[in-house]
């Protein structure tokens, strides 16, 4: 059995075929060859914690994946990381624990990268280049890291906008420690009046970007809301836009950025569209140039599974799992 | 970080102390201190395989615990166990993974061993020696060590059947070799109105064990019986016991022993007990010596927590989770 700590495997990643895994496994669950039933779940009240379960099979692996996630919020004040999980792959044919991925939530955070990185560049328009990001917590990094990455033909350029200035100044000079170029925006509304891109990763509980403030053509990217209760865009946002894409749809309308629009009748299941479908081929994409293009990712037990195959191929490539013939 | 394998599991067990830890977590799941989220499913059917996720967290308790435990029924034919498993244990203070127990499987077989046990020395008669053990699984030998652990000052006689008598004596062979006295039995019904104790361990999808057969002051250990189909017990035999007791009643009445009695509407709820209300003393257990007791048990994430956590108190006494003042 394998066992890969937390630092073996950011050793193994290779963006470019985590990227290329995450896209097939959006595409596989979009034409339902995945099974990921509802996701498990603990909560710990008295100490601001929780667990989800996340696990599932896509049809033709020869694994599936158990995926346990836990975040304690009050953890930073003891020293500790929020986020602690682990990945563990079994065989799909006899059902041997073959590995253990001690990603303390790492991969977690990289999945979720990849997927804001696949749907970005699926459907920005073609000359996209300015991006604006907004929040600065763990998954702003993650976006800008694996868009760079998605679309490194293209030549982007960041702003970052947070509640806190001083935070917004300290997340883009890390980045530059990194040699990744971004600036640190005073004013949320201008970034976004200029932006071609917006992705946003903020906790928010009430809309951030107004209505008013997005261009025709721009695309925005929503991170954030994955609960009851959050919200980063505008309803009216939601409504306005010219295409709708959920990572799954499903939990896009119950608790993602859509489920307010959707459960007040501004829009309805049919107004949106699924974003493996529109990788695949199967539904369309941005259509016009001046289309404003918003994609929400709830997360998916599909790209767990994704990125725990890819760090795996990459520790014993003789067993490669292949979905491009699928 | 602990991780432990199979064999070091096995090392570290001590059947007493999991005995009453087991007992223990029965009672604190009847008295409504267990989070225990609904079983999570994965289904293999072209490998005749499955996997399920059992997860939860009692009240108190310094952990929490996820266990996986996969079941691939045509391993046997290419050499492998049927059975694997691995049981994550975290802490529910702050989400760390503190130990990954390798069990394969073992401590699932164990803790029903060990609930099985619970069961049958708190409902059978004082005076019970005879106990008929029905199949000859891993169940049938587990159920046999841990009651005699169980009721230790009692000599208990036991006699063992299966469809195949050849495998019932192959069976008796090897638990003498462990020292334990087992009679192979060629009769059925002979056994069954010889026994004071009866427990049944087969995966049968129709009652082996005939109403006529058991005699008043009966009691009844039904193992067997964890998924919807499946039955080892008269409907009848059901709907004659004195007292029907469930380890979680919701489960014995959906999918386990009491369920086609329930549903065809022979029993109602409030004709069945729970086993943890009995072990705590809010609820009777057996009344009279000639009372035909049932304990249905299908199997609860409280017994896996309380078995994780026996197992690691043996390996860390220093931080032993004690639920005796509770």
């Amino acid at each position: 059995m394998i066992i890969l700590s937390r630092s073996e495997i950011e050793a193994l990643v290779d963006l470019d075929s985590a990227l290329h895994a995450v896209e097939a496994a959006y595409v596989a669950a979009s034409d339902g060859l995945a099974m990921m039933p509802p996701v498990g779940y603990l909560a710990f009240p008295d100490k601001d914690g929780d667990c989800h379960i996340k696990y599932g099979h896509i049809a033709g692996d020869p694994t599936f994946v158990v995926k346990v996630a836990a975040g304690f919020y009050g953890n930073p004040s003891i020293g500790l990381p929020t986020s602690n999980g682990v990945m563990l792959v079994f065989s799909a044919a006899t059902g041997v624990l073959e590995a253990i991925l001690l990603d303390e939530g790492f991969l977690t955070d990289l999945r979720t990268g990849l997927g804001g990185a696949i749907a970005t560049r699926a459907l920005c328009r073609p000359d996209a280049r300015r991006v604006a990001i907004i929040g600065t917590g763990i998954q702003a990094r993650w976006q800008i890291r694996c868009l760079r990455q998605a679309m490194k033909e293209t030549p982007l350029t960041f702003g970052i906008w947070a509640r806190s200035q001083a935070k917004a100044r300290e997340t883009a000079n890390s980045l530059a420690s990194e040699g990744i170029d971004v600036s640190a925006a005073a004013d949320l509304e201008r970034l976004c009046r200029d932006a071609d891109i917006i992705i946003t990763t903020t906790p928010s509980r009430e809309p951030l970007i107004r209505d008013a403030w997005i261009r025709p053509g721009t695309h925005i990217t929503a991170i954030g809301a994955d609960a009851p209760g959050k919200q980063e865009l505008d309803t009216a946002l939601v409504g306005r836009a010219d295409r709708r894409i959920g990572d799954w749809l499903e939990q896009s309308l119950d608790h993602g950025e859509f489920s307010t629009a959707f459960k007040s009748g501004l829009i309805t299941s049919p107004d949106c569209t699924e974003l493996g479908a529109v990788l695949g081929g199967k539904a369309a994409g941005r259509a016009h140039s001046d289309d404003i293009t918003i994609v929400d990712l709830t997360g998916m037990a599909a790209q767990d599974i994704a990125i725990a195959n890819s760090i795996l191929d990459a520790y014993r490539p003789a067993q490669r799992v292949d979905r491009s013939g699928a």
